[in-house]
This record gives structure tokens, sequence and C-alpha cells, in this order.
């Protein structure tokens, strides 16, 4: 399995940014292949994409001769076939709690304001663009409510979302906390998620992961 | 970790619905706590259920003293704690894709279309039902037309998404596929699709999952 890995990516797309942090947190080497999300109608659409990821989504992942796709199947991919430096926890009670974080923010916060989805808005329904913010931050305070009220109040939940050791929740965490500040979400009410984004962004692994550090993102 | 395991549950819910059929795949016996997700407002917005799972969706699985949320979560976890009538494959290829195929409708079809969803749009919004239904249908097609076009052309998919062994990715595809027929979405482009739930119709654990046969759903 000593292939190169190779990351189809955009720089602001926050799946991919979840999947940058998880590869630099283990130390993995992969080269970028950038998407243009927005550019001629978007890359994601086109049929050389389209044959490595039928989703038309990014991130995914070549390895060998195979693509694989969805940002948790990645983590869990590189974390069972590089078991270094682990993603997840040992313990299946912790396991079980990491997936769950990972996937309330996954599931339940940004697939409902994604580009897609917002393009939807914007093109077929003609939402104005400040009922699409209120939309955004609406699922985003949601989410953050229940995941603050999750993580304050539990023993497993230490200087990461699990523990000392950052993860598979803190790679889905910092970027949707990236993504709350571009819509200029109120952080206030979420002391416990801004001290983790903190401990995290003083880590080498989640700063390379940044989006303005990307090899495609726009000069500043 | 003899315990009872204690389910919260919908019958109409989809995610619900792949606990349901996971469940019943490892043979492992269940308690349903119904969660009446229309009645009184949502009961999963009350205050002893938000204890339980502060998200407030279902489903969430009591195990001993704690509860986890997140339907692909409570799978892995189950099939962590006990590993007879694995859910997932054996080589990290097969795994990651099985991960692929949920998290495709995981995060990328059925968060879009879910009661919480449809109910903002149809009380914030105001959007009128034939809009928010062919919303629905657009993503089921959406997704489904990538899933088809992963499951038609993958020496690995068998006699269900992987090989010839029901596991995770079929646990989150016959509950779509139900919620499909539901908003009356056309079946015909996804053969692969149709082929594949009907051999889980076939089976016993797929049965006993359905929305009908639930202690909490209504009278025919």
């Amino acid at each position: 399995m000593g292939e190169q890995l190779q990351l189809y990516s955009y720089w602001r797309s926050s799946a991919a940014y979840r999947v940058r942090i998880g590869l630099g947190l283990k130390g993995l080497a992969y080269e970028t292949l950038p998407i243009h999300l927005l550019r001629d109608g978007g890359e994601q659409h086109g049929e050389a994409f389209r044959k490595a990821n039928p989703q038309g989504l990014v991130p995914a992942l070549r390895h060998g001769d195979r693509v694989l796709s969805q940002s948790l199947a990645i983590l869990e991919y590189v974390d069972e076939v590089w078991p270094e430096q682990p993603l997840l926890p040992k313990s299946a009670d912790e396991r079980g709690r990491a997936r769950s974080i990972a996937l309330a923010i996954a599931c339940d916060i940004h697939p409902l304001n994604n580009l897609r989805v917002l393009q939807y808005f914007e093109h077929t329904w003609e939402v104005p663009q400040p009922r699409r913010e209120a939309w955004v931050r609406h699922w985003i305070e949601q989410g953050f409510a229940a995941l603050e009220s999750m993580l304050a109040d539990d023993p497993m939940t230490g200087r990461f979302c699990i523990g000392d050791t950052p993860g598979l929740a803190d790679c889905c965490l910092v970027p949707q906390v990236y993504n709350a500040r571009r819509f200029h979400v109120d952080m206030a009410p979420y002391p416990t998620l801004l001290r983790i984004d903190e401990a995290c962004q003083a880590l080498p692994a989640f700063e390379a992961a940044r989006p303005e550090r990307q090899p495609d993102a726009p000069p500043a």
C-alpha cells in the first residue's frame, strides 16, 4: 500500500478541510488535486471528475487504483490502513462518542449549508441572500447549541472533543467553526467549542489544513 | 456489557429504521422507546428526551448508563461491542466503500429531506407543498443517480451493496428507498438499487424493521 495519496480538494470546502486535518494529524503526505467548485459552472460536475467520484463532490481520495469519497469514510480508511497516530480513541464508548460528534456536524449541520444547497435556493427558488444566510445560521446555531451541551457536560471531554488527543471529532469541529465565522455566527454561546477550536488551531496539522494555506486558495 | 439495549425510535424515521435493521442483522434484542415526532409539537423537543440526546433527534441508543446518538455511530458501536454477524466487511477497501455508500445517503440525501427541514420550509419560508416535494425528489434523484453509477459498475457490488452479505450500506439504502417511494420518486432509472432493495426485503431483519411493523406505528 505504498502508493502516493492524492486528494481531490477545494480550498474552501469544509469536508475537504476535515480530511486535510486528519492526514496532517497522521503525518501522511499527499498531493492536492484542486477541483474548483465555482469556475466554469463547477469543475466537480465535469466528466473527468465524475469518473473519479460519481457524486460530483469533494473530497475524494485516490489511493492506488481506487477512489474513495465521503470525508468520514476517508478518515476511517486512512486510520485503518495506517494505524499509527490514530484518529479514533481505543474504547468502544469513546469511539462511539467521537463518531457521534463527527456525524452531528457532518450529517446535521454541514449538508444543509453547502454550496449546492445554497445554489438551489438562489437559482431554483430565488431566495434572497439575507434569507439564505439566516438559514445557514439557523442550522449552525441549532447544531452548535446541541454540541455545546453534549461537550460541556461530559467527563469524556478534555482538551479536545475526546480527551487530550485530537481526532476525528476535532477534524469535523474546526472546519464547521470556520464556516460559522464566515457566516457571522455569534460564537459566545458556545464556550466549550471555542476552547477546543483554539486548542486545535495551536497545532501544526490544523494550521497547515486551513483554507487560505491551500495551493488553490486565491491570493490574500 | 450485558445490559439491555433501549432504542429511542419513531416508526417513520428513516435514521431509526437503519438502526433497527442493523440490530436485527446482528440478532441483538432491544426495547423500543417510542418518541413521537409530531405529537404535542414533537416529543423529541421535550426536556426528558433532550436530557438523553441534546440534539433532539432520533434514533438514540441507551446502553448501560450512556446514550449514543447518530445512526451510523450506533451501528459502528454495536458492531464493535458485539463483533458477531459483522455489519462491516473485513478489508479496509471494502469497509471504506461500505461507509462511503452509507454516508452518501446519511449525509447527502437524508438530512436535506427530514422532518425539521420540511417544517422550516413550511413554517418559516411558507414554501408551498408541491415545491417542498419537488425539493425532496431533487436530492433523492441526484443522490440515487450517483449511487446507481457507483454500484452498477463496481466489482465489489454483489447481491447486496458490498458482496453477498448485507451490512452497513444496505441498512442505509433500504430506508432511503422506502422514503423515495413515499415521495413518488420514479425508481426505474436505478435498477441496481431496486435489485439490492428487493434482495434485502426478503430477509427477516429487514422485514421486522419496516415502519409499519413498529409498536408505535398507527393502525393500517
